[in-house]
């Protein structure tokens, strides 16, 4: 099956997950065609947006950086980010992310259920 | 955790899946971070190279074009897709897919196990 960009859903969310400003999300996927997983999403962050620190659990998120440069905070721990870094984070790990660049931050985001 | 680009591993592989040309892997994680997941690589096709026709059995792959433009058989059906598009294929589905374009074809191709 082949899902055309103008036909994904998206989405505007204000303080995600506590973050500041706005993230905006096109769904990659619908529901319905999705096993072990729940999401599947371009995230853009803005200059100076970020999502709050939050927990994953009986799940891993994978973060997949595509453009933009920002800091994640890795379990604790914050790191420096950018085009084709990788972020994993599962198990009762927990992780935030913040655009500290200029240009929009642009990652997708995949969560794989267990 | 965070894996910095630098630290993944590559490949290409030539005739891929008895596709054209050769196809260049970036592995975005290692096989020990995955839970319910069996690849999560980003491809690029050079102008002209594919990845031949082939059937996914009890797993879904997903690709999230992330440049470039191309023709994916869909289970038998040629469409064009560009960046932003997704394909899912799964359940004995089959696909290929080639860079019909002159810029490189890039997308994250992502594989779900059942």
């Amino acid at each position: 099956m082949v899902i055309h960009r103008g036909d994904m859903k998206e989405e505007t969310k204000e303080h995600m997950r506590d973050g500041e400003g706005s993230a905006h999300l096109t769904y990659l996927l619908d529901a319905g065609t999705k096993k072990n997983a729940r999401m599947f999403a371009e995230i853009t962050l803005n200059k100076g947006c970020s999502i709050g620190y939050h927990k994953h659990e009986s799940e891993t998120e994978y973060f997949f950086i595509v453009s933009g440069t920002g800091i994640v905070n890795d379990d604790g721990k914050e790191i420096q980010v950018r085009q084709g870094d990788a972020v994993i984070t599962g198990n009762g790990a927990s992780h935030g992310i913040k655009n500290t660049g200029s240009a929009p931050l642009v990652f997708h985001a995949v969560i794989i259920t267990y």
